[in-house]
């Protein structure tokens, strides 16, 4: 299967990088010298965008002057190129340009074409412009915070990835049997405000009149919130299933304690956990005094014999240090060398199949890597073709 | 295309909705009264779940017994009951469980299953005691805040949810060449780190030893900040692209005052967007003031007159109040009523396909709305036998 992906940023590549994951040929094509996204932070010590470099891991680049016509036709032609196992094109191009489905479909017309765009409206947007209208900013942080507070994942640009990739496989099981292609277009803003409908906040706020208000750490609805142990370690602590809730006050011992709370209170927290919520005062002073008084190696010897839900509050360092799961003890990652020269653990696909050995993790090609290859094998040029475009500009080799 | 989903919260739920909305019949079995997520908050004013409505749309709803062994085994039946066109099942159930591949598989070998999981080494967890291990609460809120920020979107299960979707599809397109089937088992630690790294997190904190420090709600690495207009509306603004920075400068006549910024300090920030992140505090100052000179009407209108990139930051009451993104003008929503009794725009698929009319949005069934039915269609069972299981307990119809 070939993937011919003409993106810049998060959204588009990330659809890419998961067809890369799942075995397919997925080819790049970007503008000599790169996209608005080749030179995104972090930054490798050479300069490298190590950015570009994980969302472009395993893909064939091709550097192409889309500046001019004979640039942008080798461009269309890629993307239209090959057989049934091909015409699959992902890009973040706007519906007006050259890429439009119009012009593709035009050489193609069982192209399926996956577009992430940014606001619904036809304005542009990013990730960043369409979470400030979610509401989620003020979801977010201390009741005590002033001003919104932005979350720092992406979760817009993931989302509408991931949701390029479902629309393109869903496209391509229709394609077999009716031989039609399509376009599927994707805002941004459509990915965040159907998001925000699925998880019941848009019916939430239609039932009440009123704003979910913050919770700081806290979970809605249920039982949930950090502790801190004796020793100075933060934990998050979830009670939302009933073997959760009861494994967490048998782990620490509140049974009787909950019990006289529950009658002073007429409520029943084991089978309500709208209690669990309401009288989440009295619950989190109990639970974290409590908390405090273990440290924190027995305390969660104790919560796992007891099947309660905890986890671990660590920074990024401090879970490349520490944590198996983000090490190459776990088969997802494997530490590889990437073209801009840093030495890094690497992630593949994160699904794990019954069936298939993981492959290498690929990494980044360098831009313009396989120019002359792609245009040999998906558009068939001669070597003297593809000298002719070297010479006149049109396409470009790593340097 | 049919989809059997054994799950709860959301992640496989997620996935499944996304198989309705692409048009597939998707059974959805839960126990009799309802599964750990069928009175997750938010709640319709008669007390149904609208959580649970918001992620079951459009499924087919049978109640078993899943306590004793006959009912387990008529899940079984049903997640592996039919043709070509089904045998894919979408769970959260444990590795080892009555609803374990190997027991599924021993039914039918083909089966496709996709199992999200918790933690990749096995133990329990939710996106909450996940979410706390990626280095994202150190991120999240002020410079000034003491503690981590949890945000509140649950990430990690939504790309999961799609994740699974995508691995689904992957494995259909493999069956039909193979005929094999296969599970894949999604752990929610696995997404999250992969993602981490996708990202470039890990390369970063391994290039420099340290963790990113938190910026409020300051892009990293590039120009991006919430600014208050005169009139105190709060909007995002990003200059992430050359055209987008080159439209706010344009925007707010800062040309003046860029280029004598740039002259004294020996950068350009038009061709280095990592400039415009080292020297935010300066650029940040001098944008704050002109943004803050300008009522938010005459402000806005320029910024798109220059294709500057924006967004206003609004509550979910505000977006639904006033935004037309999310609202039936919107072909994505329409309004609906609810099993719960609650009328409240809901939400079709993200994306909007160049060939289909949109479906009217589904609703969610009643729990065991579809019992009998299921059990007549999936597994051909006669009237007398369905009594039988009716009569035993077995199954359990809607009220």
């Amino acid at each position: 299967m070939r993937i011919v992906e003409g993106a810049s940023f998060i959204a588009a590549p990330l659809c890419g990088l998961t067809f890369v994951q799942l075995g397919a040929d997925v080819i790049r094509f970007d503008p000599i010298g790169g996209g608005p996204d080749y030179n995104r932070w972090p930054l490798a010590r050479g300069g490298a965008s190590m950015y570009w470099e994980g969302l472009n891991k395993g893909k064939r680049s091709i550097a192409i002057d889309l500046s001019r016509d004979e640039g942008r036709e080798l461009a269309v032609a890629i993307a239209t190129a090959g057989g049934e196992d091909a015409g699959y094109f992902v890009t973040n191009y706007p519906l007006k340009s050259f890429l439009s489905y119009e012009n593709l479909s035009a050489k193609r017309p069982d192209l399926i074409a996956v577009r992430v765009t940014g606001s619904s409206d036809g304005r542009n947007a990013l990730d960043y412009t369409v979470n400030c209208a979610t509401g989620y900013p003020f979801m977010t942080g201390s009741p005590d915070a002033p001003d919104p507070v932005n979350h720092v994942m992406p979760v817009w640009d993931v989302a509408a990835g991931l949701l390029a990739a479902v629309s393109l496989l869903a496209a391509d099981r229709e394609r077999r049997q009716s031989g039609k292609g399509r376009e599927i277009v994707l805002p941004l803003s459509d990915v965040a405000f159907a998001t925000l409908a699925n998880l019941g906040h848009v019916a939430e706020v239609t039932t009440t009149g009123k704003d979910r208000p913050r919770l700081g750490n806290a979970t809605y609805g249920t039982f949930g919130r950090d502790f801190v142990t004796r020793d100075g370690k933060r934990i998050m602590i979830v009670g939302f299933t009933r073997r959760q809730w009861t494994g967490l006050i048998t782990a620490l011992e509140l049974q009787a304690d909950i019990a006289k709370l529950e009658a002073s209170l007429g409520v029943n927290f084991t089978s309500d956990e709208g209690a669990r919520f309401n009288q989440r005062d009295a619950l989190f002073a109990m639970i974290a005094a409590r908390i405090g008084s273990y440290d924190f190696q027995p305390l969660t010897k104790r919560l796992d014999a007891a099947h309660a839900g905890w986890g671990l509050y660590q920074t990024v360092k401090e879970a490349l240090d520490n944590d198996p799961r983000l090490s190459p003890a776990n088969p997802v990652f494997q530490m590889q060398t990437h073209p801009g020269g840093e030495t890094y653990l690497t992630a593949g696909y994160p699904g794990t199949s019954s069936t298939e050995k993981r492959e290498p993790v690929a990494i980044a090609p360098k831009l313009g890597q396989h120019t002359d290859a792609v245009l040999t094998d998906v558009l068939g040029l001669s070597a003297a073709k593809i000298g002719e475009l070297h010479d006149k500009g049109l396409v470009q080799g790593a340097k």
